[in-house]
């Protein structure tokens, strides 16, 4: 399986990062749990196609030493856990999840039994430990749903397989497509998942890296647009049956540069105009959310000081350079997602196909050499 | 136990319906389920005091029929559940639940539980049951955090306990105090918990009903204020211990009168004030959130056709009218969620006392009746 | 000068209207103020290539009967008028005007005049007029800069100006390109101005007409997409000369469909994605914003019922296609604003050099033509 | 004319600053032109009891120097001018304007004016300067209506107005009550204004300063409260006519604490609470907002590095204290704009009269010295 750099097709205008993945952001963490269980009719407690994927934005204590974070919501029909409290106090406490749809208050439950075990003050505040500070903890978890593929109603993920995800994290390459979160998603008629991307800034626009993940699972056939190439309108998957529900999208960008809540809310509004690059026209059942962290901006949980002298960042200047880079990675990861998914037939016999690279090349590849040269 | 007007201390301007309380609204039940379990030390699963309370906008189907809401973060210091697509769709399609804070993903893991038993394609969609729609459920939960009295970290509340909670459900008056999600909380340094009010419109300013449920856990003892006096001031319950977690309030409004949405949030953002009027100084590390449906606006899941006609409101001429009985009932809801509050021991032989109201008539009473006289 | 559909290069899913205009839409008028006057250098006033644009929702009085709007912010670096209110009670009650961006109070302040003459107790109220009610008004106004083209510092565009606008409304063909609020204004390195296009849904999902009308004002030359062809790779005018501002995009949406405010919000989002699709990176220094309103969901000033009988819609089932509707409009609407745009030279000896129309046919029609045979 | 703390009624729990005003914060300045002109019947230019304020961070250059700053909307029935590019650059760069509604877009056309003397690139850019940067501007303007007393419709207030205010501009004690944009304004029926207050806090705290000037013009008569006393419940003004626009008030917060504009958010989110103190049951009619900003986190127009070491501060182990300063102030500022209010006869007789100081101690006095002794 390619990634859409390998076909020889696409070029962006700012360099990825060594990985040209979200881990190209140093300290930047990423882990799966696939759960890829049974076959053929729908028995109340399977098939399963269906996982976890965890981003962590350092490796040290999250809860002790939180980092900078926002979310945004393109169109919220989705079941995030989280978002108001991130939104108030613009801190990650928790590694980041994404799971199937049902999955997220079991997953949601599992983050918090593992900041507790970590924490042990968590829950019990200064009675128990004599510890000043706030003694609750705000698991940060997306979904898409993974039901066509998948039994989402036994919701199977739970505390074994965050637990497993966690033990899989590296900032080394991420695996991508069909994995973690990604393993019974669909994108654009095809096998979606996982994917990822990154760009890093000239070093006169500070040198700083933007990084992005996604858990790709929107879209019809028709829609499919690869490098300006409406691709969808002469390749489509073989067996595709329209989905109701119409799917969604996680989108997750980390970043090194020092950047305050506002100033990541203004790179999450971008990711919608990555998105649209590939075709996306939006669905109303999508439920397509955005969050974004900085991992050099990080708040204690308890300050020994009210204030500290930090880095702070005049984004105003370079502010189109990020909005460049958060949409290229975007678009890149959401390429990703759907070239390194294979096949997969999952419950009640219901086949996505992965999208084949070969096909792509011939759609698309002449097209944009033909316009170049 | 009095509720505050047996005290003879408090009068709204507007009227209150006939059991002043949220069930006032048509159709609307409340069911609390109390886990109250253990003395003494934490053992790592108990000592209990907490709790599940849902608000259930009608008796029908919620998933079938749905009900338009709303919800307003006044500081997000918190782990609701469910808020981001009651936002982008307007819909409530669970009952909400009301709950201590770790307790969030658990009880919204049940609410999945009891929608899938009674809507059986949720999860499946249309393959296993040739059935167009969407095919997931929003969970609503809110939280506050009852880890004074209660072990928090065991997250006792599952679905045994919301469906033991749905078994209770009523249209009649509701238990208030230390109950249901009320059980571990705490006010003012008094014991709090579940409190309730409602107001009636003028016939000629349509003669609707609003209604207020509060879980109250907020506030420092000097600042409790009732009836605009500082009762906090000279008032303090004898065994207080500062909490740095600082609490929360979760506030939910009904209405029988055909809102929309936008009409909804401007009521939710009344609540403030009425929150305020008690003598809340929004702390920083204080959750509270409003929820706000109304009985008469519903959605069905699978609308037969794209439109309908309906009753739409011209709010604007009676705005100040519903702001007043927005404030009114969740002022009055406040302070009958302290007065009908027992002293409560809990975990670690943390106390806290129930707010004296031959007292608070004594400080209050007098006051009020000189100035009118 | 053609427009897009006239080059046989590009086609919509979803068919346009009898106009392919926002016009197409019963009811919407547009007027333009053309304001090109003096040659060479800046005098302190003039040369001026600037104007202004009305938006009129219908031909009544727009202060007694309002219509139902919203406003959405893509990047809020701009200095629109009247937001607030709109987010606030929902209602459109002047027409939308669209101009150069120092020009706005002025503007702003002019269709206070028309408002008050067409309603005399605007700013009086009930003393003097017996009149019950809310006596002020909230002009609607929203700009890009044409400073490169036209001299900003002098704001030409005031009363007279703008009520030529008005006598100029017509609900025929709109003028686009090089007028009103487009004179002045500059497109991926090419003349922008004025645009329009227009959707209209199948009789199964309504048979509604969604239009848009487009202020241009962004966009660096290599960005330039259409028909997912990146045009401005090969294509670049000459005379180029970077701006630092970045520039803006105004976007107006209309609908005869009874939406709401949640439900225009939703439309209003989905712009973002037909931007995208012309090359937008959304500059950080942008201001791009949208406002949408429902021709057929009106608001009296002075309802003399609290509530009527109305169209209530159910939109989700149909989200889908209004998202398609908006997002090729905006797009239809960007193209058309650079092709019909003319080359302008201005203060300074500033030039914008029209987009080429044949030159885009030889990039962009190959590549379609033979990508679907 | 009193202020509150002359009465002896009224005690904070924190102190104010030495002037117990907005230029408490180092470097604020605070300037006024009022307009009373005229009198007896409306002659189409008059009469006239209106006027205009102005805020000033610093006193340096703003638009090369601007501030740290965000807006809030309480209630949005409001005609507020510049509030979009604050939301998302979270910069000040112009004076804080208040006025009457209908001034608004004279005064901001008149900020515009003297930003490019000031700032004469403004408007040119780089074509005419050589300069790199943004070459517009935005004005911040408030305002509530004075239609009661004063011509709205003549908008009296312009560029002539504007310079005479910030000729009057200083850092020493704020003018109060009837001037500047108090000219015309009511509020509980009564004569309102300008009104100032501030808190400092504690040196373990931070010892930094909030200060909160307000322009006071909402409310009903038997609302009014005044240190918990419903005072309107015994007090009336004697000639007062309902007004069925319902009123507004702008409240402006300045602090020297090293915020970002997400902490700023929470500063602004609390002052409804200080309003609600005072009897608001937030009126539908009332346009209510918000503007905060720190005078000690500056960002320059045209920044020589993209970041810088700069003070970073954690709200949260404060945040209580932050909002108890801003509520304590924006309580005690209405107060102050009641009391220092005397009574004014405007167009067609219309009158306000001023709150009598005498009649508030009586009620309020004796209630709360009996309760704390």
């Amino acid at each position: 399986m390619p990634r859409i750099r390998e076909l020889g097709i696409y070029e962006g205008q700012l360099p990825a990062g060594p990985l040209n993945g979200i881990t190209d952001v140093p300290g930047v963490a990423v882990g799966h749990y696939t759960l890829h269980e049974g076959e053929g009719e729908w028995t109340g407690h399977g098939p399963f196609r269906t996982g976890v994927t965890l981003i962590l934005p350092h490796e040290g204590n999250l809860y002790e030493e939180k980092v900078t974070a926002v979310t945004h919501t393109i169109n919220g029909f989705g079941k995030v856990y989280g978002f108001e409290q991130v939104r108030e106090l613009g801190t990650l406490e928790t590694p980041i999840a994404l799971t199937g749809t049902l999955n997220v208050p079991r997953v949601a439950d599992a983050l918090m039994t593992l900041a507790i075990e970590q924490n042990p003050y968590i829950g019990l505040g200064w009675a128990a430990s004599g510890r000043k500070g706030y003694a609750s903890v705000n698991p940060l978890v997306g979904e898409t749903s993974d039901g066509f593929l998948s039994d989402m109603q036994a919701r199977p993920i739970g505390l074994a397989e965050v637990r497993a995800a966690l033990a899989d994290a590296s900032t080394g390459p991420v695996a991508e497509g069909v994995v973690g979160a990604g393993t019974g998603t669909s994108c654009y008629g095809w096998k979606g998942g996982i994917g990822t991307a990154s760009r890093k800034l000239p070093r006169r626009w500070g040198g700083f890296t933007v990084g992005a993940l996604v858990q790709s699972n929107f879209g019809a056939p028709q829609e499919l647009t690869i490098c300006g190439v409406p691709v969808g309108r002469v390749l489509r998957p073989s067996t595709y049956k329209p989905r109701p529900e119409d799917g969604s999208i996680m989108i997750v960008l980390a970043t090194d540069a020092p950047l305050d809540t506002r100033q990541l809310g203004r790179l999450c509004r971008r990711a919608a105009f990555g998105l649209a690059r590939t075709g996306s026209t939006c669905h109303g059942g999508s439920g397509d959310f955005v969050i974004a962290f900085s991992t050099t901006n990080r708040i204690p949980d308890r300050p020994e000081t009210l204030a500290v002298q930090k880095e702070a960042f005049y984004e105003q200047p370079v502010m189109s350079q990020f909005s460049l880079a958060v949409i290229e990675s975007v678009e890149e990861a959401i390429y990703n997602s759907l070239l390194m998914a294979h096949t997969v037939v999952g419950r009640d016999g219901n086949m996505r196909v992965g999208l084949p690279a070969d096909e792509v090349v011939e759609v698309v590849g002449d097209s944009v050499t033909r316009l170049l040269n």
